[in-house]
């Protein structure tokens, strides 16, 4: 995507800049029409509904009036230079609007149209040529292909999205920028009807200047916004989102992002087809963790999870994932149960000592992963009695109570309790099994996060749990432009120069020549390969000799490895060979990777050996460098690794040892700058105790002389 | 769970009970309070609200009146024998109530007190007691623990779920058969805001009688039911459960369902624990399928899946899964097909010819994976002439149609232009982005089945393909008693002589004795291994010598493992050694095994060999007997079965033998009713057309003799 290159130069400041997008002192209309019932004429009618207090000028040389106001002819007429404006015109038109708002001085234009960038070289042209004119006069612009800007606290609803037609769009504290236009007003209707609001909504559209990234970074000073809520269909401009990430988050605000393309077929549907490269969505997961984000796959907890992200507050070091559950209706729990834990999330059981304390209010309850209340009943000063004896248990972080039939015909009763003891100690969340859409609204009013599905709420439970604290130092690395320039790959010395020099472990490894003569005393029994960075993979070529006793059987497998890769490549001449230690008793076998990615910057890689990969996914991906608790978790994740826990009876692996050696191939990021992509495979696991060895590796290098265009990932 | 063993004795024609159940001409409520605050009030008060046409007599022998209406001292003194009695006393006075009716000639009574079978030996004492009355009367029961019985097309309100207070208890074409009572009440008020509604609820409490498959099997002449929605905590009583499936899919009625238990937490909440045996949940997965039912794990699917069953009707020999995906918003079909493809739905991309036909018609769309109309806009007669073109292509098998804004705003467009050709060739199915629940009645009540969540629609759709037609025979071996009395393992020999019966390839083998004398010629090079069922774990005991090359080798390896067995175990004397073929270029290795569940009967099982079921749980399970289509189905599902396609470039191997080795295994089912356990473990598959070997079995059978108690799994 084209950018702009030097976009700060007189560009307005940030909070400028967040003025103009959501409180506008006067807003124009560039092309709007006067028929009631074209696209064209939603803003206006919308404004006016809405009852926007600051001044709105339609803009439409071909009219005295639009829709019974004044008309005027262009914005150099217009009596004040306007904050922001909506251009509505056709494609052709759009570039002149820009320009006469840049010559008028407007800070900040939204446009709807299309037709630039999409369709051909034509369209392209027409792109840089608007960019150009929006950079020569230091306007910011928020499109094309955007449905518009809405703050529903102040009626300003500059968009052409037909939701946005209804009166009552619900205000709250979450702020919503989408790169699907339809989106927000889905996520307005539903969030209504749910009794939940936003500060704002933007459709970033194609974001050929402002990014989504950058478009919240305008909001971070606007004090009426406690949360993010993003809707993403392409992971691209990273640089502005991971600045607004750690901003942010520095500010205890969160966010919440449902992002599109957790299967190809949907990726290759997002606006931007780099969007769909392979792998797309393991990157932008990785990035979002490093953000600290809270990522759902459940559409309507995309609205409902961010309540549970501001009452629980931001990840510490220490995960708090202690769920206890409290129910009404062990149906209705049992089922919520199911969801956490086919997401992952384990309940955790109260002590007997919690049963005890329970039996002593005279709660007749079973000891049982839940606490159910169906017996005893859902009395008010029961519930109240029960949800202190969790909350001061010391043994939950999040107490989520399953309501029965009594949410909807006797909210008095455990509902009431429930927003009573909203401000305690523990966090409380609640889910009702009926249809129970008042009590939901009493809850959330009362500061009780409340979800309308079981699967929603099992998300939202699982996102927030997930989460991780946002590293600025990581995050700001995703500005570093990346290596560029041809690209180099350094044959298995060089590449283990590089890593060793990282503090990865090789085996005891010399050289030798054509004739077997070694540059150092080999360790035997010791593995013979060719040295070249031309034989990506040397077995095919019988390009590797294992268990060489002596010096005469080396000189006999140089002479073996010599004919064969003549036979495999004659263009390849051979005067290097690796003479390596063999290595005994490995417990099982890794993949550790480092790759720069064009979207979302240095990343580490730790997968499991041979085809499991490939066959099962059997990897963890995080954006380098990583932390040594990160590489622990990404251990972890790999289920191969399970196999080094002595599994089956089996001996015991040296994970410590690799948990350094994923650190250490992450620090690439900091040290190496000219790496764009290394693989250790592979990392031989060996007892506890004995560490890890790398057993062959590759590194690739650009040559970073030329600048580039642009940053690479921003 | 004890059973009534002979419960068929006296009782009702199953016309009859169902009649009873649904439609009982009067009813009585033992135990009925007089204190409308109570639970025990509630009954009385629904069936008044609800207008129940036929008498109801209270029977309470404490009182004169009840909530104003003459109380009745007993059963025996109602002017007539009511078809239907719920008894809510406390536990004490339960067995007196059914023996009451049971003397009165009552058919059939509902409990919704507990205290049987739970809570030690008294309970179980309590439940026998209970049951040997029901069988000496032949009152036939439901419950205990039932929060009763609703029938909301006659206001036959017999429950005391608190839910069923509220008026227009919406009435449809399912019945559901629930094994949580407050489940009924929160599918009934979901179902009602989305203007769905039920022919039938049934809270089947604990079983002690009627099984849930009995209860259904009731209902299968009520003429009124056109659908089946089950909630299930635990799998037992399959046999009669199948019995219905048979029924069910014969008289073409879909049936719907929710189990608990994906996660072993949540199994191990269900009422019955032994509902918490690991791989339950598989079993019952397997079981579902072979029913011919669509199982959902998201909650609204249960309620929202049917009328897409319905709309669709059985499933073929063929799958019907080519799925059109048609849009006013491309952003929300980005979400559904992502929802789609994550559950293993793809969506099928349009052929040039059809974006040529949509081009004639004028509508300007982009040929993509999905047809998106945003551009061409939603008026009423494009989408029309949209949807024909899909249907008529002959591309499709089913056409979901995702409505943007337009489904809130503007119902006129295309959610009318949907609603007019719901009675296509081809099914149409919706979901609407905006909050839009008028659209989706008014879809649903013009046969155009429509979702409220991407979540739900996607889940309905998946559970829609993946159901399979109901297979009689297989389902009615459910009934077949287990094996049962003294276990016995066979010894190789043995085992692959039962095995090699039904047509599964071993290599060539003989036996020798302790010198080494074999009975037949062996083929050279060899395999030797101690011939013993008390050995399951050859290797450890070093009672296996690999690559024995001819007779005195022969003889040696026979020492040694003598030796080597003496030595792991002195009470083991070993008289007889297996001599067997090696077999080399083995492609991928399997393993295929066979067991008789006490739930579901006999189950087929294929995995990935080696370390892979376990660490990645890589395995397809299936009820037994299968087709070569079922077993091929399971080939496709077990992931490394993917290395012998072919994978990196390497071999083919011959699944079709696999598939020929699975489906001869599950012939056990049929052939081998002795047989409780069977496991190939490795089979190796070899280079296509060599077929797949056998290296190693083993079969448990048990001694069938002693008749059971009652059939172990119905």
């Amino acid at each position: 995507m084209t950018q702009l290159s030097d976009r700060t130069a007189a560009a307005p400041a940030r909070s400028e800049l967040g003025r103009a997008l959501l409180d506008p002192r006067s807003v124009a209309i560039i092309g709007a029409s006067d028929d009631p019932r074209k696209t064209t004429a939603r803003p206006l009618r919308f404004l006016r509904a809405a009852g926007f207090a600051g001044p709105v000028y339609p803009v439409n040389p071909r009219r005295e009036t639009v829709l019974g106001e004044r008309a005027w002819p262009d914005v150099a007429s217009l009596p004040e230079v306007p904050d922001h404006v909506f251009v509505l015109t056709d494609t052709a038109r759009v570039i002149d609007a820009v320009r006469e708002c840049g010559e008028a001085g407007v800070p900040l234009v939204t446009i709807l149209s299309g037709g630039f960038g999409e369709g051909g070289p034509e369209g392209r042209e027409r792109l840089d040529e608007l960019l150009a004119t929006a950079r020569r006069y230091g306007v910011r612009l928020v499109g094309p292909n955007s449905i518009g800007v809405v703050n529903p606290r102040t009626g300003m609803m500059l968009t052409a999205n037909a939701a946005f037609a209804e009166a009552g769009v619900p205000t709250g504290p979450s702020f919503v920028a989408s790169q699907s236009g339809s989106v927000i007003g889905a996520l307005m209707t539903r969030a209504k009807a749910r009794g939940l609001g936003f500060a704002g909504f933007v459709s970033t559209g194609s974001e050929s200047d402002l990014t989504l990234g950058e478009i919240c970074e305008a909001t971070l000073d606007d004090p009426g916004i406690g949360s993010y809520t993003l809707f993403v269909e392409s992971m691209e401009n990273a640089g502005p989102l991971a600045r607004f990430a750690a901003a942010a988050a520095e500010r205890g605000r969160p966010v919440t992002v449902y992002k599109l393309g957790r299967s190809d077929a949907a990726a290759a549907l997002s606006v931007s087809h780099t969007g769909a490269l392979a792998g797309e969505d393991d990157e932008a997961d990785a990035f979002f963790r490093a953000c600290g984000f809270a990522r759902v796959d459940n559409f309507e907890a995309l609205i409902e999870t961010e309540a549970l992200l501001r009452r629980v507050g931001p990840p510490g070091p220490v995960p708090a994932d202690r769920i206890g559950v409290i129910t009404s209706t062990g149906g209705g729990a049992a089922i919520v149960v199911d969801q956490l834990e086919t997401r992952g999330v384990t309940v955790a059981r109260p002590s007997p000592e919690v049963f005890a304390r329970l039996a002593a209010l005279g709660l007749d309850v079973a000891q049982n992963l839940i606490v159910d209340l169906t017996l005893a009943g859902t009395r008010h000063d029961l519930v109240l009695g029960a949800l202190d004896v969790l909350r001061s248990s010391g043994e939950f972080d999040l107490v989520l109570f399953v309501v029965g039939s009594s949410a909807r015909l006797n909210p008095e009763l455990a509902v009431a309790a429930l927003a009573e003891a909203a401000d305690g100690p523990v966090p409380l969340a609640a889910w009702a099994l009926p249809d129970a859409l008042e009590s939901l609204r009493l809850l959330h009013d009362a500061g009780v996060p409340a979800f309308r599905t079981a699967e929603a709420c099992a998300e939202a439970v699982a996102a927030t749990l997930a989460r991780r604290p946002a590293d600025p130092e990581v995050l700001a690395r995703r500005e570093v432009p990346a290596p560029h320039g041809a690209v180099r790959t350094l044959d298995e010395v060089a590449s283990a120069r590089v890593l060793g020099g990282l503090g990865v472990a090789f085996p005891a490894t010399t050289t030798c020549d054509v004739t077997g003569a070694p540059d150092t005393a080999p360790v035997y029994p010791a593995v013979v390969k060719a040295l070249s960075n031309r034989l990506p993979h040397k077995s095919d070529a019988g390009a590797v000799v294992l268990g060489v006793a002596d010096a005469p059987a080396l000189a006999g497998a140089v002479a073996t490895i010599t004919a064969n890769v003549a036979a495999h490549d004659p263009t390849l001449d051979l005067d290097r060979f690796v003479v390596q230690e063999m290595v005994g008793d490995t417990v099982v076998e890794a993949l550790v990777g480092y790759r720069v990615s064009p979207t979302v910057g240095p990343l580490v890689l730790l997968a499991a050996g041979g085809v499991h990969t490939e066959l099962y996914g059997d990897s963890a991906l995080r954006l380098a460098p990583v932390t040594d608790a990160e590489a622990r978790e990404m251990v972890e994740e790999v289920t191969a690794m399970r196999v080094a826990r002595g599994f089956r009876g089996g001996p015991v692996g040296d994970l410590d040892a690799l948990v350094e050696t994923v650190v250490a191939v992450s620090r690439l990021a900091v040290t190496h700058p000219d790496v764009v992509e290394a693989e250790i495979n592979p990392v031989a696991v060996r007892p506890q105790g004995s560490g890890v060895v790398a057993l062959d590796a590759l590194v690739r290098t650009a040559d970073t002389r030329h600048p580039p265009e642009g940053p690479a990932w921003t």
